[in-house]
C-alpha cells in the first residue's frame, strides 16, 4: 500500500462510518429514499444521506446504555431505488426487506427514510416472516385516513392499511396530537391503543413503559418494528419534517422510553426505521443530528436486549 | 358544474381552509399586515399570509377542547390595507376593528398580525364598544416605553398608550421577561399585574390561571382581549419574531394557560391577536405553525366559553 | 359598503391581482401544483402560489409590446387538485384543459407548473380540440428518455410521450443543452427541431425567430402551445428550479425570442405553460419573479397577435 | 503601547477598512438605515452595515481608474438615526446631508441606503448648497407615482417629489424597465431622460455616456447626484433587493457607463447614493459586494473627476 | 456639535452598545474570531461580530440579579488579530489575555469565541497570574482528546491539555453527554469532576450548584474561569453551533445553575468566554441572542459577587 | 444475487456516479476538503460532497465535444485525509498527487477542491514528475501576496509560492480582476501573463486562446495544470464562493476558452483542479453544479486531445 492508499480514504458515506459486510454485522442499515406521496414538504429522499452525514459526526457512545457503537459493526447497505408509483414502492420495500429478513437472521434492519409510507412495505414484510409482529409508533399524527389525495398507499394513510390487514390491537402509538375526529374514533373502535403527548407529559416514562409492557403481553407480539416519525418531536427539536405540529415530544423523554421498552423488554427487536426528516427543510441541520442519535440509541437497547437473550 | 369546476378548487387562501360568509361564522379572522415600526428584524407584514397557509397544513381538531374546529365557520375577511405612518395605522385599524365588532355581535375576531402596534387601534375599538375590556398579555416585553426611536406610536410603546388612557388595571401580562428598569417601574407604579415566565415556572398552570381569575374580578373586566406575541414563547419554540428572547415560555404551558383563562372564565372575550411573527426569520416555518395552532386553541376555548352562555 | 369593506381587501392571491370572470376575460391562469416524478429537487407543487405573489409585486407595463395588461382581464381559476399517480395526473389535466378550451374559445390558457409531466396532458387536451397544434419548448433537457426511474409518465419523458402520439415535427426546442446521446439521437430521428443554447447564442434572436416561422409553415401548425421550462433560462437568472444546468439563455433573448414568434406569426396561440420552479430552491425568490415576468410578456405578445386577427 | 494594542484591532466596521478624520479625508460615507415605507421585502435598514463588510472583503485597486483607493482616506460617519414617519426622515437626512456638505466642501458624499425615499431629503441639501444639482439615477422603476400606500413620501414617490419642485428636465435614467403607464406619460410630459435596460443593450456604453453628456449641457447642471437604485442591475447580479425586476443591466455595462459619464465630465460630483440592498434576501450575500464594489468604482471616477479640475 | 453630530451615531458595533474606557469600565469584552480547527461546521470566525449584534438588540436588565447593566460600564476591546496555526494562535491568545489581565486587575474579561480551542491560551494567561485557577466548563463534550485532525492544539484536545499541564481536580464540567470512551476514562483517571445533561436533569439546580461549591473548597480554587461551548445547550435553543448534539441543556438552567455557581462564591471570576456559535448554521439568529444573554446573565452574576467581596 | 442486490444501490457518492478501478479508468477524481486558511467565507471543506452531489445531477454529454463522458471510465478514490497546519497540508497534498501519477501514467487527475492553496501541492508534484509543466489559472485573484494573515502557506499566497520556485513565465491567469496594487507589480516583475475579466471581454475567445497557445510555446511547457477557482465567474452564475468579485467571467465564455486551449493544444493536460466553492454560501446550489459542469467539459477537451495524441 502506498501513501496515496494510506493518507487517502475512499469515503463512501456510510452510516457509521466504518464499512462493515452484512454477514458479520450486528446491525444492517437501508436508506429508502422516497417522498413522492408528501402532502406539505417534500424533501425526505434527501434524508437517508443527511442522516448518514450527520451520524458520522456525532459519536457513538451511548450513555443510556454505557455501550460504545464503535465496538459494534453496522452495515449500510445503501439505497434501495425506487419508481414513483406509491402501490409500486409498497411492493419494492416489502420484497427487499423480506430478503434481507430472511438472510439476517437475529439482525436488526434498519431503514433511514424517507416519508412514513415505506413502513406499510416493511411491516409486511416482517410479518411474512415472524408470526405477530407489534408495532410501537412514535408519530405526532395517527396516518389512520382511508386514503389522502386520493392516494390509498399515501403516508397519511399507513397505519390504515396495516391495521385492516394485522389487526388494531398490535398497534401502540406515543406522540400523537394532531389528527381528524374520524382517525381518533377508527383508532378506538380498533382497539389500538395511543399515548398523546399531553397524556405522556402526565404519565412521565415509568408508567408509559409499563402500559407498552402489558400491551406487547396483552397483544401477544412475537417480534416488534418501531417506527419513530420524527415529527413525533416538538418542532423546536425536529424542524425539519414534513409536517410540523406544536407540542410534541421532548428528545429526552422519547428517547428514554423507546430506549427501555425496548432494552427492557423480552420481545425481539427486529426492524427500525425513522422517517419524515425533510433536509430542505432543516436549516441548520439539527433534525438529521436528532434522528441519527435516535437511530444510535435504539441500536444501544437493542443490543442490550440482544445481550440479555431476547427471543 | 362540469368536471373543470369539480376538480379546479379556486383556492385562495382562507385560514381554515374553507370559505364561510361573515354573518353566519362564529369567528372572524382578518389580516394587519404592518411592520414600520419594526425596530429589529421586520417582515411581520408577510406574516397574515404564511399563518394562514400553515394553518391550512396542521388539524383543526383541538385535543384540550375535544372539538373538531372544522364543524364550525371561520370567516376569513382579507387583509386590512394600511399606510405607512404609524399613528394613520392605529385609527385605520380602530375604525375597520369597530365596525366589525359593531356588524358581528357574539363572534370572536381574530387579527393576523403584523408587529404588536396593532393592538392599540384593536383595542381602542373594542374599548368604544364595551364598557370595561381587559387585556390578557402574552408578551417577552412590556412595551410600555414613553416612545421608541422617537416614535409613539411604535410597537415597543404600545401598552403604554392603552395604560394612559385606559388604566394600568385592566392589563395582565405572562412570559414578560425582558425590558428596561423605567418600564418595569411604570408597570408597578400601574398596577399591571405581570408574571414573568421565570415566575410561571415556579407557579404552574394551575396557579397562574387562579391569579389570572381572581384579577379578572378585581379589574370588574367586561370583556377580554387575548394578545399573543409570538415571542412570549422561547425562541427555540418561536424563532421566527422581530425580537427573540432567550428563557421563553413552552408552549403547552401558554397553551394550556391561555386555553384555561378563557375557557373557564365567564368574561366574553371578543377580540384575539397573535403578533410579531416575521416570516423572512422562520427558517422552517416552526413560528407561523405555532401562531397558526395558538389561534385555534384560542378558538377552541372561545367554543367552551360560548357553549357555557359566557356573557 | 361600512368602511370596513372599504379599508379591507378580500385578497386571495389572484394572478394579475383582480379578480375577473373566466367569460369576461381575456386570459384564463391556473395553477397545476405537481411534482411527485421530480427527480432532483422536488418542490415545483409550491410554484403556483408563489408566481402569484411575484406577480403581484412586479409592474404590468410590457416594453416590448406597448401595452398595460392592467387594462386586460386575467381570469385565475385557482389550482387543480391532483392525485399522486403519474399517470391519472396527466388524466386530470387533460379532462380539465380540455373542458377549460371548449368552454372559452378564443382566450389563452395559461398553466402555472408544476412540473414539466403537466404538459402532456394539457397537450393532449389541446390536440383533442385542434386538428394540427404545434409546440414550441423552452427547455434545457430534451425530456425524450423512454421512461425515468421506472416511470413512463415522467417530466423526463413528457416530449416522448407527445412525440409517440403525435409526431416529432411539431416540436421545436429552444435552449436545450443538457442530455442523454439516446436522446439527441431520438430527436434527430424524429425529425424535431432545436436550437440549442450554444447554437442560439450564434444565431441571434431574428434568425431563431425565423427559424421557427418557418417550422411552422413546414409543420403546418393550426394553433400553438409554448411551454417554458425555466431551466431553460440560465441557473444565474433561474437558481430554483429542479434540475439546474450551466450555460442557459438570458431572460432577454429568450423573451425577445418568444415574444417575437407569437407576437409575428398568425397561428393562433392557445395554451402557455410555465413549469419547473421549485420555490424551495428559490432563496431569493428571483426565480418566481422572471416566471411571472415571462408569462406576462407572453400574454403580451398574444394581445398583440389577437390584435392582428391571428386565426 | 503593549502587545495586546499590538494585536487587538478595536475593529468598528468601517467602510474601506481604515478609520479616517474627515476634515482629512477624500470622501466620506454615512449610512442611512431606514426602509419603513418598503412595499414589498423590507430590510435595507441592515444594508450599511453589509455592504460595510463586502466593502472590507473586496479589493480597493480599481481596474478602470489604474488606482489604489488604499491610497485615498475614506471617513466613515457611522449612521444617521432615524424616526419612523417618512416625511420626519426626509427632513432628518435634509438637515444632516446639508450640514455635511457645508462642513466639508470639495469632498465627495456616499450615503449607504436604506431604501431609495432617502434621496429626497439628499438632493434637498444638495439643491439648497448648489444652483442647479442634476441627478443621474440607475433604476428599474421610475418611482414617479404621485402617492403609493396613502404615503407621499414613499420609495415609489421620490422621483415625483424631486420632479415636482425641481423640474424634470435635471433628471436622467438608466435602466428603468418597470412602471405604470401613468408614471411613463408623466416622465415624457416632464421631459425626463431615461434610458430603459432594452434600449441600454441596443445603444451600448459609449452612445449612453454621449447622451448623458449632452443631457448635462442641456440641463445647465452645475453639480451631479449619482443615485444608483441596486436594482437597476439584473436579479442575477443583484438577487437581494426590495423589488427585483428582469432584464436589468449587467454590472460591467451600469459601471462602465457610470464611471465614464463621472470621469469625463466637469460637473462636479458631489453626492451618491446606493439603495434597496435588502441582506435578508440576499442569501448569498453577492448583492451587497455589487454595492460596495459600485460604490468604490464610483469613488475612482470621482478622484480622476477631481485630479482633472471639475468645478 | 452641528446637527450631523447630533443625528449621527458613529456606531461602531460596541457589545453592551455604548464605548466605554477600559480603565473605567466594569467589565471587558474582546472577541477571538478563531475557527480553523473546526472539524465539522467552521464559521464561529464570525461569532464576535454576530454576538455584538444581538447583544444590542436584547434587554440588559437581569432578572436573576435584579440588576440593569445599564447602569455599569463594558469596554468592547475589538478582535484580537489571528493566524492560522493553531499553535501560534494559542500564544498570541495567551500573551494578550495575560497583559489584559494584568492591566486591569479586579475586571471580568469575556471573550467572545471564536472555537472552544481559544480556551486554552486563556487559562494559561489566567494561570499565570493566579496561583490555582479553576475552570468550569458547560459543553456537550469533554475535548479530552489527546489530537483531533493529526492536531494537538484542536477545539477537540483543548481540555486535554490543559488537564495535563494543570490537572484534572481544577475541571468541572455541566451538560457533557458525547465522547469517546476513551474521554471518559481519561477524565475519571484524572479525577475530572462531570455533570452529564442527563445527570442534571435528575439532579436540579441547588444540588449542582452544591456540588460545584464542594468542587470548588475542594480543589483549593483561588480565581474562577467559566467557559460556555454553545453546544451545552439543547440543539433546540442553540441550533447554530458547530457540533450540534442532542440532549443537552435548557436555557433556564444552565443559565440558572452558573447564575448561582458564580453569584454564591466567594471565588472571584476573572474570565468568562462563550464558544463555538457558528452563525452561518444559526438560521434564526437565536443561538446569538442566547449567547448574548449568557454573557449578560454571567455579567450581572459578577457583579453580585463583587458587590459581596468576593476575594 | 438476490432481490435485494438488485434493487438496492450501494450508492457512495462517487463522481460520475459509476465505480470505476483507478487502473482501467481514463480520468481520476480525488477530493481535497481543506479550507483552513480562508480569509472570508469558509465551507470549501464541503465541496468535494457538494461537486459530487451537482455531477450526479447533471447530464454527462459535452456538446462542445460531441463526446458522451458516460462511454469513458472516471474513477473516484474519495478524499485526502489532511490536518490543519497550512504547511504540512501542502506537504500531504504533494506526496499523494506525486504518486498518483506516478502510478497512474497519462490519465488526467482532477482535484475537488478545497481552497487555492491546495494548488500549490498538488503543482509541486507535477513538477517533481515532469520538467516544466505550466499553469493555467482562471481566478479573480492573483493570489500573489507574499503572506496573508501571517500565513505563507494561505489561499492568498499560492502563486506567489510557486513563482518564487518555478518562475512566472510558467503561469497564465485568465479573469483576474481583484488585486493589491503590489499584486500586480509583483506579476508584471514576473513576466506572467494574465488577461483581466475586462480584457477578456474585449478581446474574445478567439484571441484568448491563440494568446495561450503563444504563451505555451513561448514558455516551452511540456505538461499542462489547469487550476479553476470558481470565483473566476461572475458572482451571478458562482454566488458560493469563498471570496466572490463582481464582474467576472460568463460560464459559456470561460468553458470555451478554456476547452480549446485544452483541445487544440498538444501539451498535454495533465492535472486540473477546481476550488473555492463553499456549499454553506451556495444557496440554490449552483455553484457546485457549475463546477460539476467545468470539471466535465475539461474531462471532455482531455479526451480530444488524448484522441490527438497529444504528448
Amino acid at each position: 500500500m502506498g501513501l496515496a492508499d494510506l493518507y487517502t480514504s475512499r469515503t463512501p458515506l456510510y452510516f457509521g462510518g466504518v464499512e462493515a459486510e452484512p454477514d458479520r454485522a450486528d446491525m444492517l442499515v437501508v436508506g429508502v429514499p422516497y417522498d413522492a406521496t408528501s402532502s406539505y414538504r417534500p424533501g425526505s429522499r434527501f434524508a437517508p444521506r443527511a442522516i448518514r452525514e450527520a451520524a458520522a459526526n456525532i459519536e457513538l457512545y451511548s450513555l443510556r446504555a454505557g455501550i460504545d457503537l464503535e465496538d459494534y459493526r453496522i452495515a449500510d447497505l445503501g439505497d434501495i431505488a425506487l419508481p414513483v408509483n406509491p402501490q409500486e414502492v409498497v411492493k419494492r420495500i416489502e420484497t427487499v426487506v423480506a430478503e434481507l429478513l430472511e438472510n439476517n437472521p437475529g439482525k436488526l434492519l434498519a431503514l433511514l427514510g424517507g416519508e412514513h409510507s415505506i413502513t406499510l412495505g416493511a411491516y409486511r414484510a416482517l410479518a411474512r416472516h415472524d408470526t405477530n409482529p407489534c408495532i410501537l409508533v412514535a408519530d405526532a399524527h395517527f396516518d389512520l385516513r382511508s386514503e389522502y389525495m386520493e392516494e390509498k398507499y399515501s403516508h397519511a394513510s399507513v397505519m390504515r392499511r396495516i391495521t385492516e390487514v394485522y389487526g388494531g390491537e398490535r398497534i401502540f402509538y406515543i406522540g400523537v396530537r394532531a389528527f381528524a375526529k374520524e382517525e381518533l374514533e377508527y383508532a378506538r373502535s380498533k382497539q389500538i391503543e395511543y399515548i398523546t403527548s399531553h397524556t405522556a407529559r402526565l404519565l412521565g416514562v415509568r408508567e408509559i413503559v409499563n402500559r407498552a409492557s402489558r400491551w406487547m403481553k396483552k397483544a401477544g407480539c412475537q417480534s416488534l418494528y418501531v417506527s419513530i416519525d420524527m415529527d413525533a418531536y416538538d418542532p423546536a427539536y425536529a424542524p425539519g419534517v414534513a409536517n410540523p405540529e406544536p407540542e410534541g415530544l421532548e428528545p429526552w423523554m422519547l428517547l428514554d422510553t423507546v430506549f427501555r421498552i425496548v432494552a427492557e423488554s423480552s420481545v425481539s427487536l427486529r426492524v427500525v426505521d425513522v422517517v419524515e426528516v425533510s433536509p430542505p427543510y432543516d436549516c441548520s441541520g439539527v433534525t438529521s443530528v436528532l434522528a441519527a442519535k435516535t437511530l444510535l440509541e435504539v441500536f444501544a437497547a437493542y443490543l442490550i436486549q440482544r445481550a440479555k437473550g431476547a427471543r
